[in-house]
């Protein structure tokens, strides 16, 4: 996602240095030599990259830094991240999920403000979370593609302008928590509906609509109310962050594939273990865990909000039947 | 749509009188032959069958009504039920979209009413609108379904319990007028995302995700705008009857191969004969010039707003070229 968002920045005449971590030292390669491996393209001229331990030279005199690792990778790669910044400096976030820090699972910008604030003091946060539907494949192919960037401050409306391009449409708001709610949960959501994805395509092919809407709906119900329990807004629920990205996730992609073939009836820890050797990484699976803490942590779970959320984990954590936490959903829906 | 509501009656020991309009004679004989013809199967036994000219009989001791007409033959249906009433009776009405009456274009609802208290009086209007995601073949293959019932009044909430089965799953407001809105406008909606599918599956094989989200999330946002606009429940729109039956109809059927006619280059009003000469009814056609002049009626219409409905009907009725109207709506798209 990092080197798709290359293209527009390139695109508006901004110089971007790319840097991949300790796990990305294959794709620069590739790249140094003109293809990048998952975009099946070469990146703009206008991009110089750097390995793994160039991490000081690629941030050097950086106007913006954008950050598009993982969740289980944030904290580490944000640790390195803070160690060789030498003034504070807009981040622009695209990691999605929970962050394990300190013995606490929180949000990435929270995680985030905490090493900033120790080195550089608390009233300079500027933070931009990046939520809502994008593939990266498709922005690097100049396909249309609308985002919600989740911005700190009014001064960061500027970075709205560095990535806007004809194809490339972006919508702010101020509401950071709510669109890094969505885009962690909406992982976690579009497992479910992978799940009934795999049980019903098969069972009742051309005929599999009504339920997979019922379904849909569910999961974007329970992220409206996720973000109201948080004091988030629910116009990012409903936006592009909520259900825009739930949409593309829920239709393709790793965490709906995940769910699909637990669906097809592969034991749940299993069909996680054979992705993750095809190096398909499904962020869901520890989201749905990390998510379930939060929410508790947070006081704000309960099984008559969430009962989508908890047909899934007791699916993929409760060893329930598969079909039997299904019938039970659907036997006591009540929206 | 009316002969698939007979299932989950049926299961619940509820003799059904269905009755067909003067257009549906060879779906009468051939469901008295023992085979319905659209929905592939017999009907359940407890079913009485009825002829046009056998509306008195057929509504003779009934304790609830339910229509299932297009919204284009609602007013003439009603207007023969209501003259054979006897006494005030609940009516269930599955009809979605505008009727034109007196020379206004309203509601169902308020179409009925009218037509209600000048024979009964005001007092006794009972009233249910059925909306969400309902594709009549798979409920009467018992395939687990989710549907919201509006009723005028908690007296009405027993109907729940007459439709309520394992399989059929039903959530219940007060907010009628706001499941008619959203049954109404998801049909419009789903045609413009089914000119974006005709468009873009074509030319983006396997890459069009980002825009069809960004489509989808404009035309839920917009759903919303309209019942908010005109006093109803926001939680309609983001529920089964705006969200799910989006999803539903937006995935398959009609209006969506009606959309996807036009993206793929059809001329609009020859792809709209062409489905009706194959017997293919696409309601959102006309509820898409009824329900603007509906939203300018109550003064709630703004090109800010309802920049999807704007491109939509630019491209049905306003002969602009269609690329041009799905990229004027790309470059100004603001959410």
């Amino acid at each position: 996602m990092g080197s798709a968002f290359v293209f527009p920045l390139s695109d508006n005449g901004i110089e971007v240095n790319l840097w991949g971590t300790w796990l990305d030292r294959e794709i620069v390669d590739s790249c140094k030599r003109g293809f990048h491996p998952k975009l099946k393209k070469p990146l703009p001229d206008r991009v110089s990259l750097y390995y793994s331990e160039e991490l000081e030279e690629a941030v050097d005199g950086a106007d913006f830094i954008a950050v598009a690792v993982t969740s289980e990778g944030f904290s580490p790669v944000l640790k390195r991240l803070v160690s060789v910044l030498e003034k504070p400096t807009p981040v622009i976030c695209l990691t999605k999920g929970f962050v394990e820090y300190e013995g606490h699972v929180i949000l990435p910008s929270k995680c985030a403000q905490n090493m900033l604030m120790k080195k550089f003091g608390g009233s300079n946060f500027m933070w931009c979370s990046v939520g809502g539907p994008v593939k990266a494949v498709e922005l690097s192919r100049f396909i249309p593609t609308a985002t919600v960037f989740g911005i700190s401050d009014n001064s960061l409306i500027r970075v709205k302008d560095f990535f806007s391009t004809p194809y490339y449409r972006i919508v702010v708001t101020e509401d950071i928590n709510g669109v890094e709610l969505c885009s962690a949960f909406k992982n976690v959501y579009s497992m479910a509906v992978g799940v009934c994805d795999g049980m019903y395509d098969v069972k009742y092919p051309d005929n599999y609509h009504n339920f997979r809407a019922m379904v849909f709906t569910q999961g974007v119900l329970e992220l409206l109310r996720i973000v109201k329990a948080l004091g988030c807004s629910p116009e990012t629920a409903y936006g592009l962050g909520g259900v825009g990205d739930f949409h593309v996730t829920s239709s393709s992609g790793r965490n709906r594939l995940l769910g699909y073939k637990i669906g097809m009836g592969v034991e749940p820890e299993k069909a996680y273990r054979e992705m993750l050797e095809e190096d398909l990484f499904p962020e869901g699976y520890n989201t749905l865990r990390l998510g379930l803490e939060f929410l508790k942590e947070y006081g704000v779970f309960s099984k008559v909000d969430f009962p989508l959320l908890v047909m899934l984990n007791r699916i993929i954590f409760g060893q329930i039947n598969l079909k039997d936490a299904v019938e039970d959903f659907i036997i006591n829906y009540t929206g």
